[in-house]
């Protein structure tokens, strides 16, 4: 079965509901490991790569979680394909890279995802939609309990999980959140969020992690300090910060209503004009504008049915789903008439935005806080 | 009465239809007069100003082609009802600046006006829709004629009709078209134009005349030299160079429909989106859109009977007229607020562009030129 024929339409994935998603969009959390007798990808010839695919291939895919699942070695993917891939979030932009020697493995649902010899010969990532980051982290700690009874795993009794990189030596734990924050970028309030949560160790990147944009008004926020802390408190201290800064978010959303509501209603309502009715429109300003559509969703502006709509969007409007719609390579100048089309297209379902405020923030506070 | 009460409606300017005019929206002559016997106004006393204006208003109010009009003395209107004239192209912005001693006369059709004490004595201009400056000319000479049997006018031999400044000696006139050119602008062949326009003598400005900003693609053409040419000759001159504009105009739209109408149809439905749904809008970025509805309608993406209403809202969206619509004076702020309400509510009349361009243009150069 080829690998993109297994993967659920764009619109399965947006339909999953979790807790606080109007503003926590994904919790997620990944593992590094490596085998005990194998040298470490990055310093490995081919057949050592080859080697540690051939371990670890069948012990992933065999395991009971990953039952009804799919893998694929990275040399058959398509540059096409793997770029599908990234936009999913289920492998690294490093691992599209990879090609022979190298795999992913998929749980049936998309839930967990496995890289082998991406920089370690082990990756594995469990994401949930919403605020669901102790699950997240239940979920893969299982996994790996598993894992790691079949799998001799590089450790050390001083050091812990030994990785490629230090800084994921220890733990080998990165847990992260996908944040929409639109209230904090437009009260200009996110660079005095941004150094508050760098202050205490934590890492905020753009949509697609280390050293990308911000588009879309989306942050990545994740842990540095893999080391000296325990996985539990990890967890524990990313689940806080975000608890507190989804607070910052309805705030800042708050207070815009309250004093500028009118600027609220211009941003949305050109977003939604600009969408409906361009011919040509870039995957940068797309997403920046699908953002607003997705704030007027939270502001009940639109009707709340349409969120999912709106979500899967962000996805299927990404430079590789929207080449895969169609035969022949495009360039980009095509894709972005071809992604205006397609906008155009299934935003005639969404009615013009309404032209009264809700005080939607509060209902939000209320009823899921 | 109210001068503002005698104006007519901006539809009613709107409606009015003449040749080519898709591309030339007006045709201006205006001459430049002074009395004989008093200093010209900007050398004069206050004193000298009012004698010339109790033997101006009477003798130009009570022309034939002035009944049934109007007029005012500029000290007795507001600066809000000065700008309204601005706006209609009835006065000039200098114009607007004066107060007791200078007036201004409209014809009942407001075809004609007259101002008293501008720079010179007498400035008096016709402006009729369209291509149509040899019309405006045989008018405003008509005017000129009569009023010359009651009014002894400044005249040397050697030089011709005396005015304040030398730009305006010997004839005194000026002939000047306002031309719509999207195409040229979007082609990025204006500036190449305005240089050709230039060597020929005249001059190319921005949709106020001298100084302005060339807002919403509309340019006025215009001759720079009074003395040493007929009056027959400039205004032959000047239509034949609109002429050639306007083939030009046509070309460059011709041309973007054939290699690029995506282009066109992403600036038509993007400027269609932000006019039907932006919350709050400046004076300049709704003419910049408007221009590009008007050419939606050239092109037949909108229906034509829509014309009317776009051209009515370039007027109806200026900052004095969103002013005039509301109680108490309104922040600049404020004005961009009540502009956008103005164009959602108006727009909702006009459906969203069509998908497929028609060769629109092809039928233009048939049948009017």
């Amino acid at each position: 079965m080829k690998l993109l024929d297994f993967l659920k339409p764009a619109e399965a994935y947006t339909r999953r509901a979790g807790p606080l998603d109007k503003i926590v969009l994904t919790s997620r959390v990944r593992l590094a490991r490596n085998l005990e007798s194998v040298s470490f990808p990055g310093h490995s010839k081919k057949a050592q790569r080859v080697e540690a695919l051939q371990i670890l291939l069948p012990a992933v895919s065999e395991l009971g979680l990953m039952k009804g699942g799919a893998h694929e070695g990275m040399g058959k993917l398509t540059a096409l394909e793997k770029q599908i891939l990234v936009e999913r979030h289920l492998i690294s932009r490093e691992h599209a890279a990879r090609g022979g020697g190298s795999a992913v493995v998929l749980s049936k649902d998309e839930l967990i995802s496995v890289m082998i010899n991406e920089e370690d010969h082990l990756r594995m990532q469990v994401i949930l939609p919403g605020l669901q980051i102790k699950e997240a982290w239940s979920k893969i700690n299982a996994f790996d309990s598993k894992l790691e009874l079949v799998v001799p795993y590089a450790f050390s009794s001083k050091y812990g999980y030994l990785t490629a990189c230090p800084t994921n030596l220890g733990t080998g734990i990165r847990v992260s959140a996908m944040l929409h924050l639109p209230g904090l970028v437009l009260a200009e309030h996110i660079n005095q969020i941004i150094t508050s949560v760098n202050k205490l160790g934590l890492a905020v990147r753009g949509l697609y992690g280390e050293g990308t944009e911000a588009l879309g008004n989306v942050f990545q926020v994740s842990n540095q300090m893999t080391l000296g802390e325990s996985e539990e408190e990890i967890v524990e201290k990313l689940n806080k910060v975000v608890l507190q800064i989804v607070e910052n978010e309805e705030n800042a959303r708050r207070k815009i209503l309250e004093t500028n509501p009118k600027m609220l209603l211009n941003h949305i309502g050109r977003a939604y004009g600009i969408l409906s009715h361009s011919h040509s429109i870039s995957s940068k300003e797309t997403k920046n504008l699908l953002s607003l559509l997705r704030l007027g969703v939270d502001l009940e502006l639109f009707p709340t049915e349409h969120r999912a709509l709106v979500d899967e969007l962000f996805i299927v409007t990404e430079p590789a789903h929207i080449q895969r719609r169609s035969e022949g390579k495009k360039s980009a100048e095509e894709r972005d008439v071809l992604r205006a089309d397609l906008l155009r297209e299934r935003l005639v379902a969404v009615p013009r935005p309404s032209e009264a405020l809700q005080d939607a923030v509060d209902e939000t506070s209320e009823s899921e806080s």
